[in-house]
């Protein structure tokens, strides 16, 4: 029998999975299992999106361009435009989710044997992609005590070799819900300006900014206009994760016209969540505001509530759905494994991811659970109970 | 301006693509251009297919499993149970188009620097995929003249080396419309047997066989169960390359938990194509016999057109869509650029596909080029008269 890859043994399991088991035997004793652990929103798509789909008007479904519909970028740069983010329609080309983008991004840009630097805690994926395109992930560590703010810029600079290529952000982030400010930015703009790196910044939750936040965009950096690479997708946006689309974005026409050939041998983004991903730009304010009204309420049942929790410390994100809790306990991973072996309250217990899986130095993390609040509000007060709860009689409490 | 990836610069400019600036001024000049040069039929999406979409119930487009929704890997499992492969659930995950089964095979079972042999002309997007995952394609040419039959093993032989990981096999093929007969894959299996290769059969025009003929699956190679990984789309069957659906399939455990490992990092493949894909599967017997019926009366048009014209020379295939014509010219690719540029019949000419595009070795298929016959008859017909017409004032005919 031949050997697989050494990628596929490379390949991290999913932080977010690994404890599915787990999930999976404590509902079939009959609990009930909150899934903070994933990023799947309740909220509804879009009306105007799904209208489209059912109103296909088509009777082939015929591949796309390999950029997408021109109709589509042309949309999406109005978009863009309407957002302050100065994109036009030929800087876009539409990818099978951000996923999709940022393998493009790094096969583009980067040799294997490349370093990217990722301040951590990161989207846990990242190192998927990496992986698939031989780069090695260079982690700069974020503070739970500072609530996750960008690194100092020296710790940056002690990190990159001859072999930097790149540096990947997430903002808002993932796990984090950290937004990063203008004045952040600008330090990494100066670094990648000063290395000149490529700077890949994954903006998926620009929508979800809350207490009067706006996010500030890599796009809007004067004097990286070639360095930058926007990563973005509409799963979050509107709440159609199984779309799958997203976009590549970039000034710079060496990186898109490389991108475009890796984007011709897989032929065509989806062509039916093309049509619903053009028609949700149509979405009106209103469902944005009602989504982000939401995720505040969301937000602050689980951050307050957890906060409440002696011993557990939670700073407040400001963007994103996401938070990561730092926890008394011996080690995460373990605590949250018992949440759904051996806990249980009213027939309810909770889950979570383990937050070592989204940092890439050994160790760090430890004590930390990335939380998602997608669940509706009376099931996150709930969640928020079983886990103060769960903290009294943890036999790993420290 | 920091500089692109080695891989981005290796990867070719795709052969159907490369007149498509010499086709657009043809049709500003007020041509009709025929499509010979691009696999995309202009057949109809199947009704139970179109249907599913516009009946969608849900309202939220989610994630799907990583492998795809369990229901439809169970009917699709069914499907090939159907058509004799013996295919479970669990040796099935649903990937983002043939394109991307190929990727996840590749990656999961080759590591940069492996050599994958592929009988050439060959399907040109393989060689986009062999750079992604770092991969050197040996081709073994296969001759026109034996209408592209499987080259001798001792070919396949001369060129194992200690770096040879996979043979890669298109079957019914891609350009050329070759079906491999038992014994010819027989001979494949000993080949992957005796140096314990894997070997990736992309079979996805199955259906799409003629004159009686019926496919053999590397499914039923029997003794290398652990060797085969399938790679299956509904692109071509069902008339729906936009859905990009595709499957990979391998009864190695190994590989399919290493290949869902490079799933879960893209998180799922299309949901709305899935239920388009899941429906399709119900597509009745008589859409299969109309497109067949269709397609054996253009390809008759075509090859039996091509082979009346003096020079020219056709095998005519049992499978697929596509052929591979020698014609009497100097070079292919400057008669099919002559043919957009210079030419016109009547107000008419035609686009092909340039063959050397999908040899690896360089000089070969100088003088052919492939041929999709996936336009109506009247078209075809027109087609091949402008050919023949072409061919009477070709400054370039040898």
């Amino acid at each position: 029998m031949p050997k697989i890859s050494e990628k596929a043994h490379s390949m991290p399991a999913s932080p977010i999975r690994k404890l599915v088991p787990y999930a999976e035997a404590a509902k079939a004793k009959g609990l009930i299992v909150y899934h903070l652990n994933i990023g799947q929103p309740d909220i509804d798509t879009p009306q105007v999106a799904l209208d489209a789909v059912r109103n296909l008007d088509r009777t082939v479904i015929e591949y796309s361009h390999s950029a997408g519909f021109e109709s589509y970028r042309k949309g999406l740069s109005d978009y863009y435009k309407k957002n302050n983010l100065p994109v036009e329609t030929e800087d876009i080309i539409i990818t099978t989710g951000g996923s999709e983008a940022l393998t493009f991004g790094f096969m583009s840009c980067c040799n294997p044997g490349d370093e990217v630097i990722i301040p951590e805690p990161f989207y846990a994926n990242y190192n998927g992609f990496a992986i698939q395109a031989g780069l090695k992930v260079v982690p700069v560590t974020a503070s739970i005590e500072t609530g996750f703010a960008l690194p100092p810029v020296e710790e940056f600079e002690k990190k990159i070799t001859a072999k930097t290529k790149a540096i990947v952000i997430c903002n808002p982030g993932n796990p984090t819900g950290y937004l990063y400010s203008k004045e952040e930015l600008e330090k990494l703009r100066d670094i990648v300006k000063k290395h000149d790196l490529f700077l890949f910044a994954d903006e998926v939750y620009r929508e979800f900014c809350y207490d009067g936040a706006t996010p500030f965009s890599v796009m809007n950096l004067s004097g990286i206009e070639q360095n930058v690479i926007l990563i973005d997708s509409v799963s979050k946006r509107y709440s159609m994760c199984g779309a799958r689309i997203g976009a590549l974005i970039s000034k710079n026409k060496e990186v898109m016209n490389a991108a475009l050939k890796f984007g011709q041998a897989r032929l065509s983004p989806p062509t039916l969540a093309q049509i619903a991903s053009e028609a949700a730009l149509n979405t009106p304010d209103s469902y944005f505001e009602e989504v982000v009204n939401e995720y505040v309420e969301r937000r602050d049942i689980m951050v307050d509530g957890l906060n409440a929790i002696p011993g557990v410390f939670c700073p407040k994100p400001k963007g994103a759905f996401y938070c990561v809790a730092k926890f008394p306990v011996d080690d995460a991973e373990k605590f949250c494994q018992w949440l759904l072996e051996e806990f249980e309250f009213n027939g309810q217990t909770v889950m979570m991811a383990p937050a070592n899986g989204f940092y890439s130095t050994p160790g760090k993390g430890k004590q930390e659970a990335r939380i998602a609040y997608v669940l509706n509000k009376e099931s996150l007060k709930n969640a928020v109970t079983c886990l103060e709860e769960a903290l009294k009689v943890y036999p790993g409490r420290v």
